[in-house]
């Protein structure tokens, strides 16, 4: 079996390695638009060997789409146009709705499952591709009807490898939850860095100071925009509803405290500490 | 030698399990509001000998106070009151300046060493002390001149046997610090926390996906109210000033995503990616 990875980076690099690790006999093969990244992969060694996308789209049984979401919207259905009636696309984009709608009516829908494993790290680059990522994750398949049973198999297969937790749902729904859980954790981190850092002009102290809890919160926004500027914009709506709530509970603690109103202030953190029956 | 733990939740019993591994003759005696936690503290096993309030302030060389900031402005002159010339009381308080303000003309101000060890969890009790805590954080000794030497010795030994890095400053200052690295990312957590509870009313496919980023953004929410109100209403000024500042930054985001300014959105994400320079 040849597996073909589009986009030779972080995410691209993680999942070759866990091909390689449990399907140590599967041939990896691999494009990347920039040479660089595609060389590196080579390199650090989760790539067997770099090819062009032309090849990589004929020679390969499954193609595994690691890009960011703007650039899958684009290039999906030239992938598609390529294969034949054998071969399985999928991706591994954090929205799904306008990459399911970009496809809804080409000839070959049949043959791409839209996933997204819902794993990541802060870091980008094929040197920072983790081995033995994804564990005891969920993994998103959506639209599965509009998908060939047997290409929904392939890929629910190569999730029960990790194995992954699988969760069904339509690239709609799954778009506005990922605006809940992921999105905007994004957004307030990138926000929070930026408060910090407009303080930081003033003094430097803070620096070494930076524990406290102070890190867990500001991890993600080390985040790249390339990755990041296509997901808020192709989930411009639900990102834009979820900080807009985000905000309204921001104000509650501002009101509390310009009130002094702790008891309200208790309130809104025990209320907060819900968040354990979700988060362990 | 004897040190006396008030308060042996999961910060003081954290300190307790520090001094047993470094110090093993030490005599470790503990008292605590909650006959429950003391009894407990025992239990675990961090505290050779539970006592009373008034005879901790009798026996201890060393008095550890690791209990609400609220609680500690009640006690701390009380502890100052009881306490001979060659005893030493510190605290591990999240706030400062009311602290330091409150014992400042008391006779016994020089036995007293203000300090704040940047290490926490989100978990509160006995039972979640740690083991091996506080390991290569920051330990800020405020308004070290008002102490007396032998006093601030004796701390900063303390603190060279994790090892921490000691940093000085005065309490005023600490206070505005630490509501841009420890406070404000509590108050985003438990925001976020809610943001999401509030649809989660709505929705439970929500509760599968909490990964993608959620859990290391929403992890402080899980903070206890009984320590953090306290910390918000004494270093409310300052608290409110950052917040007001992360409010304006997530203002940018929605101004961004509402105009279609993808252009100025990138820039806002390079700019938070700066972070980097802080934590690595």
């Amino acid at each position: 079996m040849t597996v073909g990875i589009i986009g030779t980076g972080m995410m691209g690099g993680s999942f070759a390695w866990l091909i390689s690790e449990k399907k140590p006999s599967w041939n990896l093969i691999g494009y990347d638009a920039s040479e660089e990244n595609l060389e590196k992969a080579v390199e650090v060694g989760f790539i067997d060997e770099p090819v062009s996308l032309d090849e990589l789209v004929k020679r390969s049984d499954l193609i595994i789409i690691t890009i960011p979401v703007n650039a899958i919207v684009k290039l999906l259905p030239k992938v598609l146009d390529g294969i034949s009636n054998k071969q399985v696309v999928m991706d591994i984009g954090s929205t799904k709705e306008q990459i399911v709608d970009v496809i809804k009516d080409h000839s070959k829908r049949g043959r791409f499952v839209a996933t997204h494993p819902m794993w990541g790290t802060e870091y980008s680059g094929p040197e920072n591709a983790v081995k033995g990522a994804f564990k005891g994750r969920v993994a998103v398949i959506c639209n599965k009807e509009e998908s060939d049973n047997d290409a929904v198999e392939l890929i629910e297969g190569l999730y029960d490898l990790v194995p992954m937790q699988k969760v069904y749902m339509e690239a709609h729904e799954h778009d506005i939850h990922a605006a809940y859980v992921s999105h905007i954790s994004h957004i307030a981190s990138y926000a929070l860095a930026l408060t910090v850092l407009e303080k930081e002009r003033e003094e430097d102290k803070i620096f070494q100071l930076a524990g406290g809890g102070f890190e867990s919160t500001v991890r993600l926004a080390k985040s790249h925009a390339a990755m990041w500027v296509p997901i808020f914009m192709q989930n411009k709506e639900n990102v834009l509803d979820v900080l807009n709530e985000h905000i309204s509970q921001l104000r509650k603690f501002k009101a509390c405290l310009e009130k002094e109103n702790f008891d309200y202030l208790q309130e809104l953190i025990e209320g907060a500490n819900k968040i354990k029956r979700i988060i362990k």
